[in-house]
């Protein structure tokens, strides 16, 4: 039986890295990347230049959309340029190509301003002495992005709510906490916001492997933290998924 | 005592009238408008040049955004220069001039696409023995947004909380409904989505009174529909708004 082709967007990054190693060995894999990415056949373009992009999303049956750019002081220019036109354009080469389903890599920036405010701000600073009882902001809690780039994700969100409405295109979007290049919490923050890089590898694969009758849906992805304001219930209900990993486990 | 300076965006609109009609006697307005507007101070230029708008702004106290590319037909590139980056550029300028408060134009397109689904649907077709009974749509119900139209909204509103939260900016966002030149309904789904022309220009003089306090706030305006499927009542609650005419009126 064939394997699924799926198409990575940003396979040279750190996610990207991660999700190579969970798929590779049960997908057809494929890149779309500005640098080169050795191994997998790669199609090199930036995703802000539609036709350019366009080739390599023929006969691809999934989109995993990675790139991005990342961080709070990226520029504005830059942010439109890769996240707010790159990923109209990834999500239009979908559809033109007739790819089923895009899993897009959304972010906590959507929601991560709430730590302006307690308790969620006790959570991320880590003075839990201060937190009392809290509820976790859900996927159905209204956005507040925490800078343009959470701004810039709200967009993607939108966008693929639209294609998932309008086209025959299935969208997914995962609102990644904060994976690290050394793969274990490295700031208070992150005891509270925290993915692994296998579990975020695992999120993806189960968006890829949900039915088909998903149409469109927005799921929270950090590790199974202690301190973690972000439900992943709606998670563990739609896709069966269930963190591996625990920012506590390295707390001295 | 000095009135409001007030800056109009997109004067021009059928809405620019209706708004110019409203607060003319109270504030003191001027134009930031592609088209020259008579009888008030008008700044021409193209909101997509942040370079351009810039003067336009200065000593201004609130600021009615309102220039937008509109319909379901504008093609991707217009929205992405007058309402992605033209909305970004107004908050920009409007930050970097001291401007108080931001009244911004959004769109009940940021969530019609629940008209694909019931009763939302019925309502919007006409199909009244088909209803049965419904909840409102708030405020706080997850977006749909109908077309890259409503998806630029979406993006123009996550833009604001973002601007409201790291900003000494206040934002408050009108989901506004269909407003006719004609100022009465003019198809079936009016009976549920109209605004008229006095209704959406007291809601935005509402929110240009409404207290400094209220740093960011999202509001549908719609006329007091029988048909309406979008939530008044926070809009009653927090602005004292009551609007004042009702599409009902002109069925026969």
């Amino acid at each position: 039986m064939d394997r699924p082709t799926v198409l990575v967007t940003g396979m040279s990054g750190l996610i990207g890295g991660a999700v190579r190693r969970q798929l590779g060995a049960r997908y057809e894999l494929s890149a779309l990347n500005r640098r080169a990415v050795d191994g997998v056949p790669c199609h090199r373009a930036d995703i802000a230049d539609l036709a350019a992009i366009e080739p390599a999303f023929k006969g691809v049956d999934a989109v995993v959309h990675l790139a991005a750019s990342v961080g709070s002081s990226a520029p504005f220019d830059e942010l439109l340029r890769a996240n707010v036109i790159g990923t109209y354009n990834v999500f239009e080469a979908s559809r033109r190509a007739g790819v089923r389903r895009v899993v897009y890599a959304s972010s906590g920036a959507t929601v991560s301003a709430y730590e302006r405010d307690m308790p969620y701000r006790a959570l991320a600073e880590g003075r839990y002495d201060e937190v009392g009882a809290w509820t976790p902001l859900t996927h159905e809690t209204p956005v507040r992005p925490a800078g343009l780039y959470g701004v810039s994700k709200v967009w993607g969100e939108a966008l693929g709510r639209h294609y998932a409405d309008a086209h025959d295109l299935s969208v997914l979007c995962v609102r990644i906490g904060h994976v690290t290049a050394e793969d274990r919490p490295r700031a208070p923050r992150d005891f509270s916001v925290w993915c692994s890089q296998r579990d975020i590898a695992r999120i993806i694969e189960a968006c890829l492997r949900a039915p088909a009758t998903l149409r469109f849906d927005v799921f929270f992805a950090v590790s199974n933290n202690r301190w973690s304001y972000r439900d992943l219930d709606h998670a563990r209900r739609v896709l069966g998924f269930e963190p591996q990993d625990a920012a506590e486990t390295y707390r001295t």
